[in-house]
């Protein structure tokens, strides 16, 4: 039989359960605020968002997995573009697309078309080197580092801090290649 | 104009944005882990989730209502009513009941039908104390504050410590009259 056609992220969106992104807002920030009360240490709080994220990530490739029929992109352009265009979409309602890419092919730069995480909220000037939405960038190095791809990801620009737009710059600092006990097509 | 007829949690469920459900899970999920590290003691976690969730209501009730057109409900009754067949549909998509009515009228119970909080959730011996969904606990205390409704919100029955149904009971305390600088239908 056929493999399943991937699905497209607005296909998949319609089927998952939801809630309503107002809440998942408000709870977002109601984490980020209750990590800086309790840390007390802008660098720190920047750090537990990314390990948070980086947790949801490895399991929530799973979902997206199985709901999304992608299997093994070829290349790390692929995966980034399945991140974009389906992830995103499938997770957040939203899209991002894909840029800046270096001549190696090893890195990106995802932008994000919108920011649900980001409704209602302004850093006071106590909290300017707050990456406020560093879980996302958590979340992408874990779910790829579960297929087998080590990334480091960072901000580039930050809207909360005045740039134009949200832009995560994804590295691909090693693939490691997944032997199975069986070889494809044999 | 006659005012707009109240909307059922559904129809605005359907109506606004949406984020992945398994997200909200597993940012709620990494928030608790996170508590639970930070403070290192159960209660004061329960606390804090407490809290948190009374900071989100404080603001959901802005949008409940702007999207609901509820108006000022008769009484606590109603109140209890609306919360369980519109609240809790239009923001995490699941409904309950309200059951077990005091003879006065202002304790009742509100049964969850759905959780979507507890998915893939178990608590470690080392949690048994643990309210882990006690963030909905404060959002409804938060929320019913700004309508003028002084409450307490305590769980009586908690799947993760193996009751048979999530039930929260909710007991109106104080009710504050609003003073309108003018008077209906005068």
């Amino acid at each position: 039989m056929a493999p399943a056609a991937p699905r497209s992220g607005e296909a998949i969106f319609a089927s998952v359960e939801h809630v309503n992104s107002e809440l998942f807002t408000l709870t977002y920030g109601a984490i980020v605020r209750q990590l800086l009360t309790d840390l007390e240490d802008v660098e720190e709080v920047n750090k537990q968002l990314d390990q948070m994220g980086y947790n949801i990530g490895i399991r929530l490739v799973d979902e997206f997995l199985a709901k999304s029929n992608v299997s093994k992109c070829v290349d790390f352009k692929e995966t980034a573009e399945v991140i974009a265009k389906v992830g995103f979409k499938m997770f957040l309602g939203i899209t991002a697309s894909v840029t800046n890419w270096d001549a190696e092919g090893t890195t990106c730069s995802l932008i994000l078309e919108d920011n649900p995480l980001v409704d209602f909220v302004e850093l006071p000037d106590t909290c300017q080197d707050l990456y406020y939405c560093n879980i996302f960038s958590g979340i992408i190095r874990g779910a790829l580092e579960m297929v087998s791809m080590k990334t480091e990801v960072t901000w580039v620009r930050d809207m909360l801090r005045g740039d134009d737009a949200f832009e995560l710059k994804v590295k691909l600092l090693k693939q490691v290649s997944e032997e199975y006990p069986y070889k494809d097509d044999e």
